[in-house]
């Protein structure tokens, strides 16, 4: 395990892309144009056979760009990557992806061990092959070869995913794109020839703008003590998220023939994950639930939620599921619920659920939210907003996403609706408050939440901690 | 309990917006334009200080409308309500919804047992108060008074759904619009002062347009046992859904204060719903997953599902949630699997997931399919698609919902990603092929539709029945 020159997947000054393409329809051509759209460094085509391709000149080959060359996008057939690699280390080329497949992943192991070889001897790191490879929201670094108007690429933000299956990330990333989610760097690894996740776990754990990792992993490709040893210093300063791909019998099956990975029992994964700290996912909902929770959101220092809502039935269902997931409902103390009762208008409902009533506006809102904040009894606020009401206007975007920004207590928005709605949502998102269409999981993600505050708080402070994990009254999700 | 006279809520010929306005912020717009631009039958304004409002006449009073009125909708102050009520029993008017607020969920049961009184007089049926109304599909009726740019109608379907609470029951059909779940009818009741929960539930029972029925309801409002022997009835016909607000102590709490319904002891309502053949989901996002699978496949002949997928992560993860869920994992025949071999490239995993790999196109799914429809093994079929690949061509929908459309055998699809995704599942669900995001969600809603096929399989013929119930290995979610 070493982290040694992965700088230069993310943040390199110069990068080729070999087997650069004039078609459209070739990934050589949709990687290149990537770079060309997004990527602030240098970019060089290579294709012996054109002279320029998207307005930039062509290469023969590696060796003849000029300068120096960080980071290399192989994407020609399988039986010719060796030749380039050894242009590359001839050019002493820091790093390379490999998007091609047709390795060991179809019993051609004799060509992923000769690149291996070369790499190993030349100091080159290699991601792939068999991968869709690297995207990195703030260096534009993208070798995803599926065009963006298929696959959107997520705002900046400070989830990094590893993935060991492209496609699934690479879904991943464009469903968080359509939400507003924002992601800092994705790396899918195919057949792992050399950068494996422990590398790439390792590495995020020191990278500044990654605040959380969330991973696909179908199996561990190497050794399990030293993926545990680096996974419990990452997770001391920023959380894990694990989802595991076959963790049922069948399942397991399947990653045989995906690949080849040794699934494991799911018992002994899921001992791995507890006692190296990362918090295992039960699905990929889940895991994006989990991350933007523990991404965004200050530690709780207690249990007890107080709802806020404009829809009764939703207040109601928001209790339910809060009950469900052993929450504590927070009682406001008398002096808070008598000034807010002087505030408000007779018919709204100053409880817990706080019910403002239909016609509720962004005021209404923005006084029982911060009565919220102010008093000791509450550690959460789950805020229910439903914006098919005429009354309440856009700027609740502001009045809530102002008050999350403070850190005080996590605050959590549920709102279930259409396109209007999910405008809005976005924009909530874009500031990094977490959203849900569904208060049932607002509960699951906060539950998770007061999990890890929990281990933290309690593992400081043993004797004081007053944190009390949720007693769940039914069965977790999955 | 009776059904009389409720037909003129939903298909009259000639309806009276009472406080209809030229102001666009008053809800008597919003109701009248609603009507002005769906509504194929006659529309009258009622507003005694208008000349015309939206290039209608006014009238002064119902009784002013000439000719005969089914449905009035009053948006008009509760004091003015009963005079209202009593111009529309001169009229003769066969149906009256109330939207107006200010009854006896704010102590005002003078007002309600007013208007009660009129109505029951004269023989009218009366929706509310307090509520937001009806909305039906196909004749274009709406008294949503939340305007169409916030909240979208969802577009022609089969489910009906019955909501007590208004905001709530708006936001579904808001996020049901958004993607592509058709609706026939949607009733919120409010205060019921004459139209109950039993009545629109018989109602629907009977209604040709209706093949499935989704409540929220947070108590039953009057007779238990008139409510279940209603239920018991319908269930037997169609499929019928509830979620039930207030089913922990802090919900039902919650409860008092929305709509004073009792909620009852979660145990006893369980136990109704099941007598009465009621299917409970456990929140909202259920209810619409087991809404779309019960109104659209055909029952399962068995609980043996076979998964087909252009991802192998995604494969895995699906196989995995069908064992969660209990489902068999189907096995085809030999010479089906054979079949297939030589009709797919080499590196496709012929199995249980069938994994067409990261380049299939529109013509392998269509083998796999048909291959999975004529094998006696396979009783249901999940189809895994990443439309990310570049490979996928749009005509993937058609070639699904083709075969769905055959109803042989139950097909449900689960796609995750963003715009271009979205896009093709929506395409999907307006053909009725349920689509989801996530695995779990699917197999979720397939085992409530297996348990749907025992209960009805099994009932007809106890001794030939081959249906098993899924042996869930983890809880069910919430």
């Amino acid at each position: 395990m070493t982290t040694k020159g992965l700088e230069y997947f993310f943040g390199p000054k110069s990068v080729a892309v070999v087997g650069a393409s004039k078609n459209p329809k070739k990934i050589g051509h949709v990687i290149l144009k990537n770079f060309v759209h997004g990527f602030g460094g240098k970019v060089y085509p290579i294709n012996p056979g054109a002279e320029d391709i998207l307005g930039l000149t062509c290469h023969k080959s590696v060796v003849e760009v000029p300068g120096r060359l960080d980071l290399v996008i192989i994407a020609v057939p399988a039986p010719v990557v060796a030749s380039v690699m050894k242009d590359c280390a001839r050019k002493k080329v820091k790093a390379v992806v490999i998007v091609t497949g047709g390795f060991s992943e179809v019993g051609r192991e004799d060509l992923e061990k000769e690149i291996k070889a070369i790499a190993k001897k030349a100091g080159i790191r290699v991601i792939g092959p068999n991968c869709i490879g690297v995207f990195d929201s703030y260096s534009g670094v993208d070798s995803l070869f599926l065009p963006s108007y298929r696959l959107g690429r997520p705002p900046k933000g400070g989830i990094s995913l590893i993935s060991q299956s492209g496609a699934l990330g690479g879904a991943m990333l464009d469903w968080a794109n359509l939400h507003g989610f924002g992601f800092s760097k994705f790396v899918s690894y195919g057949n792992a020839v050399d950068v494996d996740e422990t590398d790439l776990l390792s590495f995020l754990g020191r990278d500044k703008k990654t605040g959380l990792i969330t991973m696909y992993i179908e199996g561990i490709e190497r050794d399990g003590q030293t993926f545990m040893k680096a996974a419990k210093r990452v997770t001391d300063k920023k959380p894990v998220i694990a989802i595991k791909g076959g963790t049922t019998e069948a399942g397991g099956k399947a990653v045989i023939s995906h690949t080849a990975s040794l699934a494991g029992s799911p018992k002994i994964y899921e001992g791995i994950f507890k006692q190296c700290g990362i918090i295992q996912a039960s699905d990929l909902e889940e895991a994006l639930d989990y991350s933007r929770v523990l991404l965004n959101l200050p530690l709780p220092k207690g249990n007890r939620v107080l709802t806020i809502t404009n829809g009764g039935g939703l207040g109601i269902l928001s209790t339910d599921a809060l009950e469900k997931f052993g929450f504590e409902q927070a009682v406001m103390e008398d002096k808070t619920l008598d000034a807010l009762k002087k505030e408000m208008p007779d018919y709204a409902v100053i409880g817990n659920p706080i019910d403002l009533t239909g016609d509720a506006d962004t005021e209404r809102y923005a006084k029982a939210m911060d009565a919220a904040l102010a008093d000791p009894n509450v550690d959460i606020i789950m805020v229910n907003i439903l914006f098919q009401v005429p009354t309440l206007t856009s700027d609740i975007v502001e009045a809530v996403s102002e008050r999350f920004m403070r850190k005080e207590k996590p605050i959590v928005v549920v709102c279930l609706g259409g396109g209007y709605t999910q405008t809005h949502k976005k924009a909530l998102e874009r500031y990094g408050v977490p959203t849900f269409d569904y208060p049932e999981r607002a509960a699951s993600a906060l539950r998770c939440l007061v999990e890890r505050a929990e281990d933290v708080f309690c593992k400081d402070s043993l004797k004081t901690c007053s944190i009390r994990r949720p007693e769940a009254k039914t069965a977790r999700r999955g």
